[in-house]
């Protein structure tokens, strides 16, 4: 029992070293990550302002900013109005916007200011489901944490 | 004359005062952009490497990690080898590979380690052109600027 434990103590330190060392060479840790809370958050109120259809209150995770840009498979839309116009467009009522889940989320940091995030997205509607997967990149702003870049891609084959 | 002279001199100074405050509450700038240089000759070396055939050099512009990502329309690949491999399978030789050309290149910095770019890739080979929009994140090591994620998009109407 004295052999299990010692070997049990023995693997959690070799766990806790192995976290403690896993850094990049650019020097950011996964351990110490100050910007996944803030950004899981933004993504919740995102994802459920717009199971409420409120498109307007969906944008909020984006930067305000003629600069914020949307790529996908119909190219690059740029800045907050014409993101905005886009969603509107697609998404004109809440029967076309269905109920989205986020999943998956890997908040990935570049520094203290910045990082990005990985994920998957799924859309269930009457008309079918779709889904993908969609890389942000987010900044830290003085009103918070803000997605300047979206790209979002639908699955070859959707589910 | 000297009117105009003045008139002329104050337009300057109001756009050198807003070049030099164009910063976002990140506090980076367009104008001391240190990261784009070296991320274009990345860019410019992937290209070269692509269309002399050159997998395994392409991929140099990639971190080296099991860390590093690929996100599309087939999901998410996740490694070093895992990418490479999937360049390999998708793109068996020469004529599969085709000309490669990257263009609209944005490169925006996110901090003094990190940026992101934004960019049209065209691919022109016997069996039909293809091309999309691909976003790059960008890390700075010890070894240079290597992309950490690359999200690559089809058109949804091939030009």
């Amino acid at each position: 029992m004295k052999l299990r434990a010692l070997s049990t103590l023995a693997m959690a330190s070799v766990t806790l070293v192995f976290l403690a060392s896993h850094r990049n060479s650019a020097g950011m840790t996964r351990v110490e990550d100050a910007s996944r809370a803030p950004i899981l958050a933004v993504l919740a109120e995102q994802q459920a302002a717009w199971n409420r259809g409120d498109v307007d209150e969906f944008m909020k995770g984006y930067w305000n900013s003629p600069e914020v840009s949307f790529a996908g498979s119909s190219g690059v839309t740029r800045g907050y109005e014409a993101v905005l116009t886009r969603y509107r467009k697609n998404y004109p009522d809440t029967k076309a916007m269905g109920h989205l889940e986020f999943s998956e989320v890997e908040v990935r940091p570049l520094g203290k200011d910045a990082a990005f995030v990985l994920g998957r997205w799924h859309l269930t509607r009457e008309s079918g489901e779709s889904g993908g997967v969609f890389t942000l990149v987010f900044q830290r702003f003085a009103g918070g944490w803000k997605i300047v870049h979206d790209h979002t891609s639908l699955n070859a084959k959707t589910p």
